[in-house]
């Protein structure tokens, strides 16, 4: 005696979701399927949306719909100004501090050796090519302070130093350890306006 | 500046799973869009499989592809035994357990006042029909030993009393609280067996 295969699949399908093992993979199929069928609908909607839409901005890698991001296409940025950050969460918060009105990269990811992630895994590559475009004068770093934050702004240093541009990161005004997205605008507004050359 | 309304959708979608808040559901769709397109194709899919496919068996409730599940179906199996769970792990528990030869009816629930789950949320009609049937001679309420457990079978006793029916309770051979899906096989085939009259 087993579960229907198509159950079976989908218990199986949730689990490529971070944080779902076994038994609550079991449970979300369970809810769906008893409980929310028009959850489970629009769930495999997005998916498919997400997957055929979403591709990464030419200039800030981050997820954007349209070859260039709404951000990288305006114009009324400082263009000199180029700020780095790890995940597109961490630049909603800065936008939402009203702190930094240059424009940004996305790295889409941070070092983090003890999890397999090097440097080739984050865009580096990308990210030189975009900050040596000729127009951007300083690179702010604004990695997280962890410490993965923390290996892959060092990374971004060595990558970017002694190629004319100015390099700072910004200050350490949150608590050691925290993450830009669970912080209040206020301090990473401070943090920004305290930045340090590198 | 927002995330791009695909991205938007999706991270809303997710947060249809239960015990998904937003935080997790940011992070869901990064992982799922960044680190495992492949992955989330394959939810996609299977939950369109699944909504598509999976109905309920006409005779014990349970989940199935076809009307009549193929436990109901098969004729080796006791028609006078039918053993009430709330859900379809715990079946698959019992079969695995090797503890009992007839037929099951799977409620699909348990009643829960505390979260506004009540007897019209089980399928208390269904099970009704089933028991009345003129084969079925006793019935063995397996539902957990939790509150909700415990009032469902409450409410499954005093839906078939007085119908000249047997009806039975597994017993109390598992840790107060316990929940069958999370009991190991012979500490289940020992309630099994000492199942008490109600
Ligand atoms: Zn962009
Ligand atoms: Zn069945």
């Amino acid at each position: 005696m087993k579960n229907p295969p198509s159950l079976d699949s989908l218990i199986a399908a949730l689990k490529v979701l971070p944080g779902v093992g076994p038994k609550s993979a079991q449970r979300m199929a369970f809810h769906l399927l008893q409980r929310d069928k028009a959850g489970a609908e629009r769930l495999a909607r997005a998916l498919d949306r997400a997957l055929t839409n979403l591709t990464h901005c030419e200039r800030c890698n981050t997820f954007s719909e349209t070859p260039v991001c709404n951000l990288c296409a305006d114009a009324s940025r400082r263009q000199d100004l180029l700020c780095v950050v790890e995940m597109p969460a961490d630049l909603l918060m800065l936008e939402q501090a009203h702190c930094h009105d240059g424009l940004y990269f996305v790295l889409m990811g941070r070092i983090s050796p003890l999890d397999g992630v090097g440097p080739r895994d984050v865009a580096l590559e990308k990210l030189f090519h975009r900050a040596l475009d000729g127009v951007v004068e300083e690179v702010i770093v604004a990695t997280n302070f962890t410490a993965e934050g923390e290996a892959t702004a060092h990374v971004v240093t060595e990558l970017l130093k002694n190629r004319g541009l100015k390099l700072t990161r910004i200050a350490r005004g949150m608590p050691v350890g925290g993450e830009l997205e669970y912080v209040d605008p206020g301090t990473l507004a401070q943090a920004m306006f305290e930045r340090r050359k590198l």
